[in-house]
Protein backbone atom coordinates (compact mmCIF):
# COMPACT_ATOMS: atom_id res chain seq x y z
CA UNK A 1 0.00 0.00 0.00
CA UNK A 2 0.79 3.45 -0.23
CA UNK A 3 3.88 5.21 1.96
CA UNK A 4 3.98 7.72 4.19
CA UNK A 5 5.03 11.14 2.15
CA UNK A 6 7.58 13.15 4.42
CA UNK A 7 7.05 16.48 2.66
CA UNK A 8 10.34 18.23 3.15
CA UNK A 9 12.35 15.26 1.98
CA UNK A 10 10.64 15.33 -1.46
CA UNK A 11 10.78 19.11 -1.34
CA UNK A 12 14.79 17.92 -1.46
CA UNK A 13 14.78 15.56 -4.46
CA UNK A 14 14.07 18.71 -6.97
CA UNK A 15 15.02 22.04 -8.35
CA UNK A 16 12.83 23.11 -11.03
CA UNK A 17 10.53 25.78 -10.58
CA UNK A 18 6.90 26.34 -11.61
CA UNK A 19 7.03 22.36 -11.82
CA UNK A 20 4.81 20.34 -10.18
CA UNK A 21 5.58 17.33 -9.02
CA UNK A 22 2.82 14.21 -8.03
CA UNK A 23 3.09 13.29 -4.10
CA UNK A 24 -0.52 11.36 -3.83
CA UNK A 25 -3.97 11.13 -4.86
CA UNK A 26 -7.26 10.41 -3.32
CA UNK A 27 -10.43 11.16 -4.68
CA UNK A 28 -10.00 11.76 -8.55
CA UNK A 29 -7.19 15.30 -6.80
CA UNK A 30 -3.91 14.98 -6.96
CA UNK A 31 -1.24 15.95 -3.99
CA UNK A 32 1.73 18.28 -5.79
CA UNK A 33 4.59 19.56 -5.21
CA UNK A 34 6.19 22.88 -6.37
CA UNK A 35 8.79 25.06 -6.25
CA UNK A 36 7.45 28.79 -6.73
CA UNK A 37 10.16 31.71 -7.63
CA UNK A 38 9.45 34.98 -10.01
CA UNK A 39 6.61 35.47 -11.46
CA UNK A 40 4.17 32.57 -12.83
CA UNK A 41 1.49 33.93 -16.09
CA UNK A 42 -2.22 34.94 -15.47
CA UNK A 43 -4.57 32.07 -16.08
CA UNK A 44 -7.43 29.80 -15.00
CA UNK A 45 -9.55 26.18 -14.17
CA UNK A 46 -12.78 26.77 -15.69
CA UNK A 47 -13.68 23.38 -13.72
CA UNK A 48 -11.32 22.91 -10.67
CA UNK A 49 -10.74 24.62 -7.57
CA UNK A 50 -6.91 25.13 -6.46
CA UNK A 51 -5.85 24.05 -3.06
CA UNK A 52 -2.09 26.33 -2.47
CA UNK A 53 -0.93 25.71 1.14
CA UNK A 54 2.55 27.25 1.60
CA UNK A 55 5.20 25.39 3.74
CA UNK A 56 8.35 27.33 3.56
CA UNK A 57 8.69 31.04 1.98
CA UNK A 58 5.84 33.38 1.04
CA UNK A 59 4.04 33.43 -1.99
CA UNK A 60 1.47 36.43 -3.29
CA UNK A 61 -1.30 35.44 -5.51
CA UNK A 62 -2.94 37.78 -7.49
CA UNK A 63 -6.72 37.54 -8.52
CA UNK A 64 -8.80 39.36 -11.31
CA UNK A 65 -12.47 39.11 -10.36
CA UNK A 66 -15.26 40.78 -11.03
CA UNK A 67 -12.90 43.34 -12.99
CA UNK A 68 -11.06 44.27 -9.94
CA UNK A 69 -7.49 43.06 -9.02
CA UNK A 70 -6.50 41.69 -5.34
CA UNK A 71 -3.96 40.26 -4.20
CA UNK A 72 -3.46 37.44 -1.11
CA UNK A 73 0.14 36.69 0.53
CA UNK A 74 0.54 33.21 1.95
CA UNK A 75 3.18 32.26 4.34
CA UNK A 76 3.99 29.24 6.16
CA UNK A 77 1.17 27.38 7.00
CA UNK A 78 -1.50 29.19 5.21
CA UNK A 79 -4.00 27.87 2.96
CA UNK A 80 -5.82 29.68 0.30
CA UNK A 81 -8.21 28.04 -2.28
CA UNK A 82 -8.75 29.69 -5.65
CA UNK A 83 -11.85 29.04 -6.96
CA UNK A 84 -13.00 27.58 -10.35
CA UNK A 85 -13.13 30.25 -12.99
CA UNK A 86 -10.80 33.15 -11.36
CA UNK A 87 -7.88 34.33 -12.97
CA UNK A 88 -4.72 33.74 -10.92
CA UNK A 89 -0.51 34.69 -10.76
CA UNK A 90 1.03 33.28 -8.29
CA UNK A 91 4.20 34.83 -7.45
CA UNK A 92 7.07 34.95 -5.02
CA UNK A 93 10.38 36.72 -4.62
CA UNK A 94 12.53 34.10 -3.24
CA UNK A 95 12.43 30.25 -3.46
CA UNK A 96 9.08 28.97 -1.45
CA UNK A 97 7.54 25.56 -1.34
CA UNK A 98 3.56 25.01 -1.90
CA UNK A 99 1.50 21.91 -1.66
CA UNK A 100 -1.15 22.03 -4.45
CA UNK A 101 -4.77 20.14 -4.31
CA UNK A 102 -6.22 19.61 -7.36
CA UNK A 103 -8.55 17.54 -9.55
CA UNK A 104 -6.48 15.32 -11.60
CA UNK A 105 -7.34 16.77 -14.88
CA UNK A 106 -6.43 20.42 -13.93
CA UNK A 107 -3.96 21.88 -16.29
CA UNK A 108 -0.77 23.89 -15.64
CA UNK A 109 -1.59 27.02 -16.65
CA UNK A 110 -5.49 26.02 -17.48
CA UNK A 111 -6.48 27.90 -21.11
CA UNK A 112 -3.74 29.83 -20.98
CA UNK A 113 -0.87 28.89 -23.92
CA UNK A 114 2.17 29.40 -21.88
CA UNK A 115 6.20 28.36 -22.00
CA UNK A 116 6.25 27.70 -18.49
CA UNK A 117 3.09 25.21 -18.83
CA UNK A 118 4.14 21.68 -17.90
CA UNK A 119 0.94 18.99 -20.11
CA UNK A 120 -0.64 17.00 -17.10
CA UNK A 121 0.80 14.26 -19.04
CA UNK A 122 4.52 15.10 -18.21
CA UNK A 123 3.79 15.75 -14.76
CA UNK A 124 5.78 13.00 -12.50
CA UNK A 125 5.48 11.37 -9.68
CA UNK A 126 8.43 11.85 -7.16
CA UNK B 1 -14.13 35.51 -1.81
CA UNK B 2 -12.34 33.77 0.24
CA UNK B 3 -10.17 34.54 2.84
CA UNK B 4 -6.24 33.33 3.39
CA UNK B 5 -6.84 30.23 5.80
CA UNK B 6 -3.99 31.11 8.77
CA UNK B 7 -4.20 27.00 9.93
CA UNK B 8 -1.66 27.84 13.17
CA UNK B 9 -4.39 30.66 14.11
CA UNK B 10 -7.62 28.32 13.72
CA UNK B 11 -5.90 26.10 15.89
CA UNK B 12 -5.80 27.94 18.70
CA UNK B 13 -9.77 28.60 19.08
CA UNK B 14 -10.49 25.53 19.60
CA UNK B 15 -9.30 22.69 22.08
CA UNK B 16 -11.88 19.53 21.70
CA UNK B 17 -9.95 15.89 20.65
CA UNK B 18 -10.84 13.88 17.51
CA UNK B 19 -13.74 17.07 16.32
CA UNK B 20 -12.89 17.84 12.78
CA UNK B 21 -13.53 21.66 12.26
CA UNK B 22 -13.88 22.96 8.44
CA UNK B 23 -12.10 25.44 7.41
CA UNK B 24 -11.74 25.28 3.24
CA UNK B 25 -13.71 23.42 0.81
CA UNK B 26 -12.68 22.65 -3.12
CA UNK B 27 -14.17 20.12 -5.68
CA UNK B 28 -16.40 19.13 -3.56
CA UNK B 29 -13.57 18.39 -0.78
CA UNK B 30 -13.66 19.77 2.63
CA UNK B 31 -10.05 20.62 4.30
CA UNK B 32 -10.65 20.05 8.04
CA UNK B 33 -8.36 20.53 10.76
CA UNK B 34 -8.12 18.17 13.80
CA UNK B 35 -6.56 17.66 17.47
CA UNK B 36 -5.46 14.14 18.18
CA UNK B 37 -4.56 12.64 21.71
CA UNK B 38 -5.32 9.14 22.53
CA UNK B 39 -6.88 6.81 20.74
CA UNK B 40 -10.11 6.80 18.11
CA UNK B 41 -11.58 3.91 17.32
CA UNK B 42 -11.56 1.62 14.17
CA UNK B 43 -13.48 2.29 10.81
CA UNK B 44 -13.01 2.26 7.27
CA UNK B 45 -14.59 5.01 4.61
CA UNK B 46 -16.52 2.97 1.93
CA UNK B 47 -16.43 5.15 -0.41
CA UNK B 48 -13.71 7.53 0.11
CA UNK B 49 -10.33 8.02 0.59
CA UNK B 50 -8.62 10.38 3.25
CA UNK B 51 -5.77 12.43 2.94
CA UNK B 52 -4.23 13.33 6.69
CA UNK B 53 -1.59 15.54 6.90
CA UNK B 54 0.43 16.30 10.12
CA UNK B 55 1.44 19.64 11.04
CA UNK B 56 2.65 19.12 15.10
CA UNK B 57 3.08 16.06 17.06
CA UNK B 58 3.15 12.86 16.27
CA UNK B 59 0.27 10.23 14.88
CA UNK B 60 0.59 6.58 14.95
CA UNK B 61 -2.35 5.20 11.98
CA UNK B 62 -2.96 1.66 12.78
CA UNK B 63 -4.37 -0.14 9.48
CA UNK B 64 -6.16 -3.21 8.84
CA UNK B 65 -5.82 -5.11 5.03
CA UNK B 66 -6.11 -8.38 3.58
CA UNK B 67 -6.00 -9.87 7.49
CA UNK B 68 -2.67 -8.07 8.55
CA UNK B 69 -2.39 -5.22 10.83
CA UNK B 70 0.67 -2.44 10.21
CA UNK B 71 1.04 1.06 11.43
CA UNK B 72 2.54 4.31 9.61
CA UNK B 73 4.23 6.29 12.32
CA UNK B 74 3.40 10.29 11.06
CA UNK B 75 5.65 13.30 12.17
CA UNK B 76 5.28 17.10 11.13
CA UNK B 77 5.63 17.68 7.31
CA UNK B 78 4.54 13.87 6.77
CA UNK B 79 1.11 13.46 4.58
CA UNK B 80 -0.49 10.09 4.16
CA UNK B 81 -3.62 8.80 2.22
CA UNK B 82 -5.43 6.43 4.10
CA UNK B 83 -7.29 4.16 0.51
CA UNK B 84 -11.21 3.48 0.74
CA UNK B 85 -12.22 0.96 2.29
CA UNK B 86 -9.14 0.13 4.47
CA UNK B 87 -9.94 0.09 8.41
CA UNK B 88 -7.79 2.81 10.42
CA UNK B 89 -7.36 3.89 13.56
CA UNK B 90 -5.08 6.77 14.23
CA UNK B 91 -3.54 7.26 17.60
CA UNK B 92 -1.33 9.93 19.21
CA UNK B 93 0.30 9.83 22.65
CA UNK B 94 0.13 13.78 22.85
CA UNK B 95 -1.67 16.36 21.49
CA UNK B 96 -0.70 16.41 17.85
CA UNK B 97 -2.05 18.85 14.91
CA UNK B 98 -3.97 17.02 11.43
CA UNK B 99 -5.28 18.48 8.70
CA UNK B 100 -7.54 16.26 6.96
CA UNK B 101 -9.14 16.74 3.43
CA UNK B 102 -11.53 14.59 2.16
CA UNK B 103 -14.90 14.15 0.30
CA UNK B 104 -17.98 16.17 2.29
CA UNK B 105 -19.60 13.59 2.52
CA UNK B 106 -17.33 11.16 4.73
CA UNK B 107 -19.14 10.01 7.77
CA UNK B 108 -16.60 10.31 10.50
CA UNK B 109 -16.35 6.89 11.59
CA UNK B 110 -17.30 5.66 8.76
CA UNK B 111 -20.05 3.02 9.14
CA UNK B 112 -18.77 2.56 13.06
CA UNK B 113 -21.17 3.51 15.65
CA UNK B 114 -19.17 5.19 17.99
CA UNK B 115 -19.85 8.05 21.04
CA UNK B 116 -16.92 10.12 19.69
CA UNK B 117 -18.11 10.33 15.74
CA UNK B 118 -19.41 13.67 15.37
CA UNK B 119 -21.95 14.18 12.21
CA UNK B 120 -20.85 15.56 9.42
CA UNK B 121 -23.93 18.45 9.82
CA UNK B 122 -22.40 19.15 13.21
CA UNK B 123 -19.16 20.00 11.84
CA UNK B 124 -18.60 23.55 12.43
CA UNK B 125 -17.00 25.80 10.00
CA UNK B 126 -14.44 27.69 11.77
Amino acid sequence: MNAPVRLQQKFSVFEERWSPKIVAAANGQLVKLAKFEGEFVWHSHEDEDEIFLVLQGEVVIRLREDGAERQVRLGPGDLFVVPKGVEHKPESNAEAHVVMIEPAATRHTGATEADVAVAVEDQDWI
